[in-house]
């Protein structure tokens, strides 16, 4: 009896010990909403919330790299407990350095979820490169996998639960709402 | 001549005696708008608040029990007339516990509309379980109907409309309408 | 050479003098969205507000007749030019007398578009009834129309423009932008 | 062996010198949220606003003419980098007419990306004229291009990238993010 091999993209999940996610049109679904006094409000979706905070308990270590700054990304990452933030930075190559080094892990140690080509860079660095399907044409070629949920509506969540998954830490991390 | 055996779903939606609603992901479309000072925003749907309405009239009671916690939900149950709300209480077999004894029901005559993981304690345990499409997959196989409707766009008044006709009391509560 | 009988709907849309919106659902999507601070924002559509300045200029007289009540309301009629605006009033019938009474025309000249089972009321009276394709499946069944596009999003547009082609007066009103 | 001649639009897009966008239906998805004090918010898009900036390093003007007046949209120009920016002029050619003076180009050495009739005086004008496809299909019968990306959610980055592409400064534009 043969065994089928385990898809690539799922032996790369297994190896992450850092989980690294954009905001807009990752943990957005890309909408700025300017209000009448030219304040930009952000989309959040809560399912995936749940996902980062299931993830983090399995000891993933969770983190926010954004090209724009906010203080709507320090509040969503307070809310989820997301320890690691860093926005404001156009090359994200700067904030991804100073990661590595916050957490002593190595990039193939890291996995990233991008929708721009301003992610490029760092999704030809991790170990795990993942995109959005309405990302930019050129990301999604360019990443280990295109999520099927769109960003801002699940994207996050189906990555979280593909790492649990090939981590096979998935059924203790749900296991309470089994109970 | 052969009868067709009632529908499973509509049997159980025939004896429930209280609806529970979820709120992020059902009252509403799971979305959660954070402004620039960080508060946020949930986008509930004008259908599905006349379907509530409509329900409580025909004797059913309408309470709401969501893990997180909101001035929102206050508001938004106000308006609707919506007497049992138990929200902020992570584990929902607390708040399930605390409306059982309230009401002097027993939860074979609940019915509970969710969509994730955390609901499952109660998806499990009432006599009327429902899931909304865009929910996580471990829940929608896990309940005794899926709603054609999204969260927050008429699942919960395709619910309703349901237990209505279920009851045989959807054509009395329609009739001012009609008139 | 035979000719073809003008459609139902476009003879009725034909004779109408008055052309009355329902808010929620048919001039917004449907949408709530409750603030941290349980206020009430509403969504339109930039291309429904054309249509309504549009029709109002050949001499279709515009109103607006919601059972909810909101100074949103007031604000958009105002921006869109709209006379006639009665909010509030559950019973929708009581407002509809006051319309006919105050523009003098008979309910066979109005045209009225809704979405739920409070809108069958004046569906049932008025000489051109249109529902939106997200409504309620009762409402859907008792209209002479139902649009293609969704309610906030190009439904009311669809119908002024339907009826300033069966009244003839679509070029005219048109004729500006193609100067 | 035969070359395939370039496509009109393709043509057309090579020539332009500034490129105009129109706000609601384009720039924004065409919705108008009005909060409970009647002010109005509108729901802009992250790639997008990338695009702008990418086409305005290689050179293309970049410019906003739109017939409602917001504060909304002198922010969102100036996150942007948009220098000309035309508002509450319903008629749009007297803009247009004071932006071809001050830039100095003809108007087929201009690009515009509209939705509804108001904007036909331009799009009939300009060396390339481009639609959504949610616009008024009068506008979408009279352009050189309609996006496959909707208005709002990507339309606007297709057309930069096209003329980006068309004028053969994509790849220099992209390249520090290959580096």
């Amino acid at each position: 009896m043969m065994s089928t091999p385990p898809l690539a993209h799922i032996e790369r999940a297994k190896r992450i010990k850092v989980m690294i996610f954009d905001v807009d049109g990752v943990l957005t679904d890309g909408s700025l909403t300017y209000s009448a006094d030219g304040e930009v409000s952000k989309t959040f979706f809560v399912l995936d919330g749940l996902g980062i905070q299931l993830l983090a308990k399995t000891g993933v270590v969770t983190a926010i790299i954004s090209a724009r700054k906010s203080v709507i990304v320090v509040k969503r990452a307070a809310d989820l407990g997301i320890a690691h933030v860093y926005q404001g930075i156009h090359d994200k190559r700067v904030a991804f350095a100073q990661l590595l080094e916050a957490t002593g892990v190595t990039a193939d140690e890291c996995g990233y979820i991008g929708d721009d080509v301003i992610d490029l860079p760092l999704l030809t660095k991790v170990g795990f490169a993942v995109a959005v399907p309405s990302g930019h044409a050129d990301v999604q070629h360019r990443v280990h996998y295109v999520t099927r949920a769109a960003g801002g509506r699940g994207a996050v969540r189906e990555v979280c639960d593909l790492v649990m998954r090939a981590q096979g830490t998935y059924d203790a991390a749900l296991a309470p709402y089994y109970a």
